[in-house]
């Protein structure tokens, strides 16, 4: 598997564009993403558990109901969500992306990121439609990330090249995400487009398995959002052999999916908003691997440990406190915890208790950009990794006075 | 009921000091508390559910499964938690009390709060013994709760009168608590006193009745401490017919400790660390109160939500995510919410949409040091409320290097 450029058009047969239309009043900022299959795709996507639910949501849900879809549209700057006419104006969307582009509204995936109820008028859409339309094209990805952005101050795109029996594949995908980030069954805007041949049921069953290890394992604030979504099309157009059931081509395919959902995971939580550090939490030695996630998860959602870490601060107690209040069955006594970056690697728990360890050294690892925090929690056969973020100062600043 | 003045000794026969006695490096913060009561008492306590407990709750409950207790010992400065010796120190403690004021070593409370996995040191406890014995007086609630304090900024004192068949009598507590607390069947420190004359076993009843609609119900950073505790002792000097089952007598004594509770919850979530207001979060209307407990407990610990009351933004749409994710079975279609404060009330949201309102004054309201969110879900009968705070620039500033 190689990693290649290109993200969302980096698969065969993908176009993408990013505009700015106006429904952000700073003109600097894109605030409307289209991507076009040129052909019918298999799609599958998983949404937010949040019983309040963005309008486009249930426009998508039903639009790929039949597994198929040729496009996806995108706003920024207005979730579409709480609003009395939010249902009418999904729609709006799709109809607006069939009329300009010639392709079924029902195979149109919408979504809308941005603040939460007020009322997300269609005239900049209509008046941008055509814009965007023209504007497409195979190198269009980049521009489609940005105009998904809302508070992330990096553009989050990755694909990577892989083998399905002989042939050549292309996956890769864009996200957005910053905060509002802790995501259950599904996560933040993350669209994925791949031309390998695969039906529709594999194509949902790789990315709900996959799910439950990257993006159901990302925090950066503990809000599970309205409008989370993940949705991948997959267009065929690789012209690898059908993958229908499981086996060496679909294992190939889920190991992709993954290098691409892990690598986002890893994007997002460092462009956590106010973020200064990636942390990546692993539990080994579980029993099982709900007790590995449990705990990993719980780690990096603690704000003590994400505010220890942001100080660089090795306060391993947090950690402890943080399993210990996971809800998973652990034995408190056979925990081990060590920190590690690319300055180094220092144990500071064994067996529960402290450890003497040098503070200077600590210090170093903890002031890197990216820490991983390595737990054992016994002898068991299973390791989970979480994903997320330092708590900061601009956390607090930005979310202090967000709508205005 | 009436509110007065002594705090833990406000009760009959209690006395109480604190001092420092060389746990802390900063001579001026007392570090040792001890509450004494003139005879043996009723005793019941609530401890954390963090399968990572402090060491001295191990010890007190092993000392109080007898029900009975008769004086209480607490340090601050370090939580003898993960500290392989954690048990031995934390008898010696209660050994100390034992032998200096002459009373059984298996009648004292024991507790500490503060660094995790760092020994802790018996020598100043021991050399700080005999002042602190002879320094007890029935004023000492004062230098007893200022003892108890870690980044707490506020004493967290209180004391109410209140009649049992005719009998007067008092109840009072003394708590610390900033930091690291989301209460889960117990919380923090909380040592309460009273002079009531009530059996064990209707004591233990009260206790962990009152805290599933008090402490349970608060939360400052959504972490569940390894220490949390709250314990009650009565020591029947009131001389009231002595309480052995439910009746008027008992709930004219819940109904007092539910006042020291929620006192106390108020003022804890209040001088949550780094917090400007407290956030009352009421939810009405519920089919029933674990949906009004769930509802108003994730609005509270919505670290969007306390970032926007912290820049006085009302951003309601986050009150509705919050409620969305919590778990609780709500028909968000039916959802009012309301921001009170002392500057007035203003509605924001109606039915689970938007209603148009003034931003001056919804502005104006969220610039005051109390907020009440105001939320109703239905036309059910339950009501539940919750407290926390916003989330602050030091709230990120404390906890980025606790240790040093």
């Amino acid at each position: 598997m190689n990693m290649i450029n290109g993200g969302v058009c980096a698969a065969k047969g993908f176009k993408a564009n990013g505009i700015h239309c106006g429904i952000r009043k700073n003109r600097t900022k894109r605030d409307l993403a289209l991507i076009v299959s040129d052909v019918p795709a298999k799609a599958a996507a998983v949404y937010t558990t949040n019983l309040v639910k963005g309008a486009p949501l249930a426009v998508t849900k039903e639009n790929i109901k039949d597994g198929i879809a040729q496009a996806i549209i995108c706003n920024s700057g207005n979730a579409n969500t709480c609003n009395a006419n939010g249902i009418e104006i999904a729609n709006a969307m799709c109809n607006l992306v069939s009329n300009e582009i010639g392709i079924n509204a029902n195979d149109v995936v919408v979504a809308s990121t941005g603040v939460i109820g007020q009322p997300l008028d269609i005239a900049p859409i209509m008046g941008g439609m055509k814009e965007l339309a023209e504007g497409l094209s195979y190198e269009g990805s980049q521009v489609a990330a940005e105009a998904i952005m809302t508070t992330d101050t990096v553009l989050k795109e990755i694909a990577v090249e892989f083998t399905v029996n002989g042939k050549s594949c292309r996956i890769g995908g864009i996200a957005k995400g910053s905060g509002m980030i802790h995501p259950n069954m599904a996560t933040m805007l993350v669209f994925i487009t791949t031309d390998v041949a695969i039906s529709a049921e594999m194509l949902s069953k790789a990315l709900s398995t996959d799910i439950t290890n990257t993006f159901n394992m990302l925090s950066v604030d503990g809000d599970t959002s309205t409008n989370d979504m993940v949705t991948v099309l997959a267009n065929g157009m690789a012209g690898n052999a059908i993958i229908d059931s499981e086996g060496e081509g679909f294992d190939a395919f889920m190991k992709a999916l993954n290098t691409v959902t892990v690598a986002l995971c890893r994007v997002i939580a460092g462009d956590g908003e106010g973020a200064t550090k990636l942390l990546e939490c692993t539990v080994s030695g579980a029993e099982d691997m709900e007790t590995a996630k449990k705990c990993a998860k719980s780690v990096i959602c603690s704000s003590l440990l994400k505010a220890a870490m942001f100080g660089a601060d090795a306060n391993w107690g947090r950690v402890l406190c943080a399993i210990g209040y996971s809800g998973a069955n652990v034995d408190v006594t056979k925990i081990d915890v060590s920190f590690r970056s690319t300055a180094g690697e220092i144990e500071v728990c064994k067996d529960g208790f402290g450890v003497p360890f040098s503070e200077e050294k600590a210090k170093e690892i903890l002031l890197e950009k990216e820490i991983e925090i390595l737990v054992k929690v016994g002898n068991g056969p299973c390791t989970a990794s979480a994903w997320g973020c330092d708590l900061t100062y601009d956390y607090v600043k930005i979310n202090g006075d967000y709508r205005t």
